[in-house]
């Protein structure tokens, strides 16, 4: 009340026209015009519904009027809603013509008026009308004493129907907390499909009541429940949001043959003892829980009968959990060693004509077809599902690329090519820890290929990737976001909107936005560094993570091995991410200081140097009091000498040979030390480039 | 493994002696002795459990070592833990005689003895186990290279069989992972029992499934599945720790009565329209969820045997949930002004020879003892429960004291003298953000008061509460922790062990080592900070909360009603906390410089002077972008303008008369702005004081 009253006095004051560059909105809409003149917020500010919505829409617009409060602390008159046409003379005034329906091809689209006194949201379906609230949300706009949104009119729509994000919960389980913070984060984003990596080598994640022994011997007690399921099925569902499950089959398999090793393709000759008739001289061996990361060779076996027996058990208690048309089998990185080495499989695929392990697989997973599509749900898989023989109903989904080999895209292009849909997900491997411009630049919509028309209407979007290896609960938001916000203006917004430059500045924003929603992408980068410190002030190591980036690609984990699933990932690279936030600033001026070598210019570099010369004392100081600081030194100590000789060296004053410099230089692009880069190198080196 | 090798190598520095006053244990143990040498930690650490323990132990092992791990960066060999005797060799051995049950009474002793090559850790039950290995987490030290635990050993046990937390999670609803995060830290403290304030005027937060009403109609969405409360339950039995749930009657019956207005208790006389005729004349009113704060006048009706039967069948579908031996019945603040107003009512008291409205409640009350002990659960509640009829089984819960106009701890002298067993909260309400020696220094044995032995032991301990009408999930923690460490230690170590400045050191580590279970006291401030801020840089309203502290008991929200259970608490109250960072560092400089007016002890307060004034500056910057600044920006005046006059006046230039200087510094001691209050005022104030 106090703080209204103060807003309300000062609240006289002019407000200034907005500009186009102030508006941090991401994705960015289809359409964007921008009136004279404002709507101010105030305490009266209220919402009405009217039309045939879903009833997801009062709750949207509940937790609508909750953040926007939250941001502006108005204290809105109007709480919970719950019913059509509660207020028919409020400002904020919404209409959707239908019930939307969660999917793909549903109508998304939105138009948003905002004028003096009054804001209309038009939709055809609540989903677009949730869209146009997050829109709004991005508009909120402020001078020093009040809010307000500037006056305009937006049309906005996605340009693909499905733009997704996959979290991997085997490698490291993920409670339902971080994955309901996440959805808010994709809802924020205007993204529909949350894609549920739900078991692989490291875990089976799924309560199976009818198959106990999948959670009590493969899950290290960290599963979801049936009721979690549902419950996080429904926490999407009104947030406008595709669930899509993902059992991993037939490779990826330690966890279901951890369980069920008699399904498993692997065989070990008897070397002695009592063999068993049927199994000619060899037996089954049994299976762990998978505590490394790589590609690993249990596979489930695909011409034993109780396989599928199994499988078509397990559909059927997963299946309807979740009400959305996809099923995801995986089907991915099936090496066929166990199957190349297995006598009863080999001779099975001379029965059944097939010539290749993929032709195998192919015959593999379309057995799982029928038992999806009894419950409604079409299959889809990782590309390697794509052969000759699959079906056309498959979604294939592309992932590789340059890292594995082959060109960027391919599979997607083959896929449409031969009839099938597909999603996007190379080039969105976010857990790969790559600067955001990467992602933001990779389109579906390959470039330099003639698509016809219908075979463009089949590449249904894309989808970010997070892998989690490396990731913890407390650490997977700073690996999800911001980059993923990037993603989605690619597959939200139109083609043409690709200035990396832009998209880095409305970013920043978009980031500190979505702290609202819980999400701790900002905030526990200080828990990690605490940790580190023991308890003493972080300044100085908050300052160099601002110049480090953890190890890009899966190089941090050399072959896999170095970092359990149980390590400790409460390290220093853990705390650093892509993207480093001193990175472009000093790029930028080190590019106009040798564009101009005025004062001005120079001081802005030097301020720099001087910073990381400083940084370092203070971590000697504090590695006094600090073991998890120790390896993080000599990286420190590199980034400070090469400084220094080049603040030297900016002021005309080094004594060192310019060779010697150079080897300072060289020195900091290294990847010995505490599992972290420095992302400055480049920069650096441009300075003395020249000389 | 890189950080290993740099550990190892640099492992062989010699260790210092630790001596008492590093130990920052909390709660302090029965006993400690210190003995020369170390175990120094490495990767090769492991655990190995014998004995007879409940299998809550493998879980609480496996934690242990991923907590220690997270510290340390070991990358301890070790994974997880599931079997008895699994590491005969293993350097730390713990022993456990006995399966601990869950509830009072239970042996939680434990032994620790730590040598240079071997830990040992005996308890009489794994509830004990659990203990010892928080107290051996809080024993971590190190020096520049290495972790290490100093030789010692440790035997301990607690005061008080009761060592409790109440959470209501009426007024504000706290998701599971609030709840699961807190019993973690409940746990860390030694603590035994998580008090759940399921339902009060504000909802009713429990599913029961025969009463969809309930949940349907006075929850807002908000509640906790059936499987919720029993993985809630598991969770905290896993972790030692008793539920007891609250469900609270007769009054604070809002909730209730929204979905059953049939057994309120309210009359409305009919002014028109034709009444029913059973009703005489009278209709029954209809009630809603409340959203302000308060005492409020719904209840229960005790005349209406409908009113029985439907708690009966409510306790049939709750009771099951909670394994433990205790329900908490509430039974506070009932007003009886619906009671005086019904003459159905009134006519029932004089039938039953009812004097009072407290023996009609007693009569109520007597009413639930047989539907609970149906269950096999004893009856507690607040301590309005207790009259001469009152059950002896019953747990009376001492809650009031000054601030209610009753001699402090009053009603539990009464209790123990007449012959129920109590818990005390009066107290320990940190609700009211009071600094923290106010609670640890309130001891539940009664000061001045000749008790019997046996009258003594009927004090099980005490409670600290955390009514929720101004906290959120982002804040709650920051209003729990770490002042409950405080409390803790009063319910679990020896009564003399009390000196506050050696307790506020200890609980400086504690605090930070809190985060470690996922609590988010310390990091949150910063979110609140950015998004007052507009994701300005923080550093000048973060000192300046350094300083100020959100207004005390209930005053912030006068009269109840200037915040509503919607209102945002995004604001800088919330932010806020008690016990601010640098009240006692400048409160120590003040006196220091007055004992001695030495040039150091002059620059020591003059620092703090002079950093208020440049918030100041700092912050009217910032309030050009900030809206939710402008209500902080006169305190922070007031304080600069004081602030100014003092280092003038340190100097001996000041030019300002003694008596304005004394009204500036007077100025500070205000509650007007923004529901905060300058904790440094009095420490301002002596300053002058001689003058």
């Amino acid at each position: 009340m106090k703080y209204l009253l103060v807003l309300l006095f000062a609240g006289l004051t002019t407000v200034a026209q907005t500009k186009k560059e102030q508006l941090h909105l991401m994705p960015w809409p289809q359409n964007v015009v921008l009136n004279d003149g404002n709507f101010t917020l105030d305490k009266n500010f209220k919402v009405n519904i009217t039309g045939n919505p879903n009833s997801r829409i009062f709750g949207g617009v509940t937790r609508f009027l909750r953040r926007l409060d939250g941001r502006t602390g108005m204290f809105f008159e109007q709480g919970f809603i719950a019913k059509l046409n509660e207020f028919p003379s409020a400002s904020l005034q919404i209409n959707c013509d239908k019930n939307g329906k969660i999917g793909l091809y549903e109508d998304e689209s939105y138009h948003l008026e905002i004028k003096q006194n009054k804001i209309i949201l038009n939709a055809t379906s609540d989903l677009g009308a949730l869209h146009g609230l997050e829109t709004l949300l991005q508009l909120l706009q402020n001078n020093a004493t009040s809010f307000y949104f500037p006056n305009s009119q937006i049309s906005d729509f996605p340009r693909f129907t499905w733009r997704g994000l996959m979290i991997d919960v085997a490698r490291h389980f993920q409670p339902v907390d971080v994955i309901k913070r996440n959805i808010d984060g994709l809802a924020a984003m205007k993204m529909n499909v949350f894609h549920w990596h739900l078991v692989d080598d490291q875990g089976w994640r799924i309560e199976t009541p009818k198959h106990p022994k999948l959670i009590e011997l493969a899950s290290d007690g960290m599963y979801y429940t049936q009721e979690e399921i549902k419950n996080i099925v429904k926490y999407a569902d009104e947030r406008g949001i595709l669930v899509v499950p993902e059992i991993d089959v037939p490779g990826h398999g330690s966890a279901i043959l951890t369980a069920y090793p008699e399904i498993g393709s692997k065989v070990m000759t008897l070397t002695g003892g009592t063999s068993e008739k049927n199994i000619q001289g060899t037996a089954i061996v049994t299976y762990g829980i998978e505590r490394n990361a790589g590609i690993f060779s249990p596979t489930l076996d695909p011409s034993n009968p109780k396989t599928y027996q199994l499988l078509s058990e397990l559909f059927d208690e997963v299946c309807p959990l979740f009400p959305g048309s996809y099923f995801h089998i995986g089907g991915d990185e099936n090496e066929g060693k166990d199957w190349d080495a297995n006598p009863k499989i080999q001779e099975f695929k001379k029965k059944h004509n097939l010539a290749t392990n993929h032709e195998l697989q192919t015959y593999f997973t379309m057995q799982l077809v029928p038992m999806l599509k009894k419950h409604g749900k079409q299959l889809m898989g990782w590309e390697e599902i794509m052969t000759k023989d699959m079906t056309k109903d498959a979604i294939i989904h592309s992932w590789k690329g340059a890292n594995e080999g082959v060109p960027t895209g391919q599979s997607l292009i083959n896929a449409v090519k031969n009839g099938y849909k597909t999603v996007l997900s190379n080039g969105y491997y976010i857990d790969l820890v790559l600067g955001v411009d990467s992602h933001y630049l990779n389109d579906p919509m390959p470039a330099g290929v003639s698509l016809s028309t219908e075979e463009k209407a089949r590449i249904l979007g894309g989808e970010a990737t997070m892998w989690t290896e490396l990731v913890t609960p407390t650490t997977i938001d700073s690996r999800l976001w911001p980059r993923t916000a990037a993603i989605a203006e690619r597959l939200w917004s139109a083609e043409e909107i690709k200035d990396v430059a832009n998209m880095r500045k409305r970013l920043e924003t978009v980031s500190f936005r979505l702290e609202e929603l819980g999400l701790t992408h900002i905030r526990n980068k200080a828990v990690i560094l605490r940790n580190i410190l023991n308890n003493q002030n972080i300044q100085a190591l908050d300052e160099f993570s601002n110049v480090c980036e953890p190890l890009k690609g899966y190089s941090r984990n050399k072959d896999g091995t170095e970092y359990q699933m149980y390590s400790p990932f409460t390290l220093f690279a853990d705390a650093c991410t892509p993207d480093a936030k001193d990175v472009i600033p000093f790029d930028e001026a080190v590019n106009q200081y040798l564009a101009t070598q005025s004062p001005e210019n120079k001081a802005k570099v030097a301020a720099f140097l001087s910073k990381w010369v400083v940084v370092n004392k203070e971590l000697i100081q504090l590695s006094h009091n600090a073991p998890l600081l120790q390896p993080i030194l000599p990286l420190a100590e590199k980034l400070s000498n090469a400084s220094e000789q080049l603040l030297l060296f900016l002021d005309n004053k080094q004594t060192l040979k310019i060779t010697d410099l150079k080897n300072l230089i060289e020195a900091c692009n290294t990847k010995d030390h505490a599992d972290i880069e420095l992302a400055v190198y480049t920069s650096l080196k441009k300075l003395i480039e020249k000389v």
